[in-house]
């Protein structure tokens, strides 16, 4: 039997890039942060990115706030979505919700600085799949390639491998090899079970697919129905807009199919 | 790598059951078939499905007076779909464009009377994953024996196995385990090529998802989230009803996704 399975919805709404989010940040005012979060949880997120950028300033007080501001509105899982260490250590320090660190990669400094807080805070951890340079491997096999290396890491700290979570990376449509890419994405994550030897979890970002200036009704087209794609191939939580109300529709209706209850209507949103 | 193919869209359109399509047959009147042909190919379709029930009178004449009706309108590939062979025979003999048999399958009177019509006419023919009693197979498991038996069915034509098309059977979600049925078929149409050892070509007919009593915005979720499942499947060919904006244009999208070429907005409806 081939494996199915549902997919946890994951906002990526709460972004350091929404200009209502940065300021609040910058004054420790939780209002526009928890209001962010309670429209999230009402719109369907069953987990919350919370994504403050790099953190130049400031960054464990910031991820700190962050984190307790989340918390007192949702029980919800949070993502912890920073490349920087201090923060995630800070804001993994404070979280009481269920933690997911986002992330790592086989590039150094992520091995030496981020993948350790996994087995320290017993935390599941997001593996990309980048190259050691950063870069997003070319093909299928390439990323086949940087998996086997990232497990191999993640195993070298002990955690079960249920802990690990990988994203191949979707790659913007409008890049020059974009959709080959993303049909590889989908073979990756078909694949990475056989591969390993185990039911590997797999994230990933929706938005990536449709970023750059596109007509709005065509990007909710090409997001749904690549969205329903990577269902089919076997995601087990995505990361999205939930603003996008189609496309969580599409999540819920996917999540549906792929749950093994028998059919009502009242599944379908 | 993963192989990925693009979806070609058949209208289910031309149906019996419709009133008009039926009258019109009734009194040989080609006006409304062609009218009706005429607007599946505006809305999207690239073949035909010509069903025209199991004809029990004038059935030979009626099946080529539908096969001419149509050919004169489109040069687009028609599937004739009765269970009637004479009418096959007919419909076969004055068909000038593409023509798939739709279709056969392990049940004897099949065998018997349908299959040998693809090797008389070189046609290429659907074979249905019905278990020789005529009933659909439990499970992904049961699927694939009735595959492998059919396939060796089909071998001994002496055709070559690129003229097969093999049809999963959609199930209703409604069913009792409909859901898990449609589950099956997404893996089949995966594991086929495996299975049977060559780029196997597969058929769905999207509308039985939905089969029975349902709300149509329910409906058409349903149907577009399951249509792009089956694209990342592998799917070849996909009938449904082309009136159905919304289906069509995730379908458009799903091959724009599925197509080698470099991504552009042009490409998505």
């Amino acid at each position: 039997m081939t494996p199915f399975t549902t997919m946890l919805i994951i906002a990526d709404n709460l972004q350091i890039t929404h200009p209502e989010i940065s300021a609040a940040v910058q004054q420790f005012r939780p209002g526009p942060i928890q209001e962010m979060v309670s429209r999230c949880i009402e719109a369907g997120a069953q987990a919350i990115d919370i994504n403050p950028g790099p953190l130049p300033r400031e960054a464990e007080k910031k991820m700190r706030f962050l984190v307790n501001a989340v918390q007192e509105v949702t029980d919800s899982p949070l993502l912890l979505d920073t490349t920087n260490p201090d923060a995630l250590e800070a804001g993994l320090r404070v979280c009481k919700n269920p933690v997911i660190i986002n992330g790592f990669s086989i590039e150094p400094h992520k091995l030496e600085r981020i993948l350790p807080l996994a087995r320290r805070f017993d935390a599941d951890i997001v593996g990309y799949l980048l190259m050691d340079n950063g870069q997003v491997p070319s093909d299928e096999t390439d990323r086949l390639v940087v998996a086997v290396e990232l497990y191999g890491a993640f195993a070298g700290t002990g955690l079960p491998p249920e802990k690990l979570i990988i994203d191949p990376i979707i790659a913007p449509v409008l890049w020059d090899n974009g959709i080959e890419q993303d049909r590889a994405v989908l073979s990756v994550i078909r694949i990475l079970p056989e591969i390993l030897g185990y039911p590997v979890r797999t994230i990933a970002a929706l938005s990536n697919l449709t970023a750059g200036h596109c007509p709005r009704a065509k990007r909710m087209l090409l997001e749904t129905a690549y969205l329903a794609m990577l269902a089919a191939s076997g995601l087990t939580m995505v990361l999205l807009n939930v603003f996008h109300r189609d496309t969580v529709k599409t999540a819920k209706t996917c999540n549906a199919l792929m749950d093994s209850k028998v059919f009502t209507w009242e599944e379908i949103p």
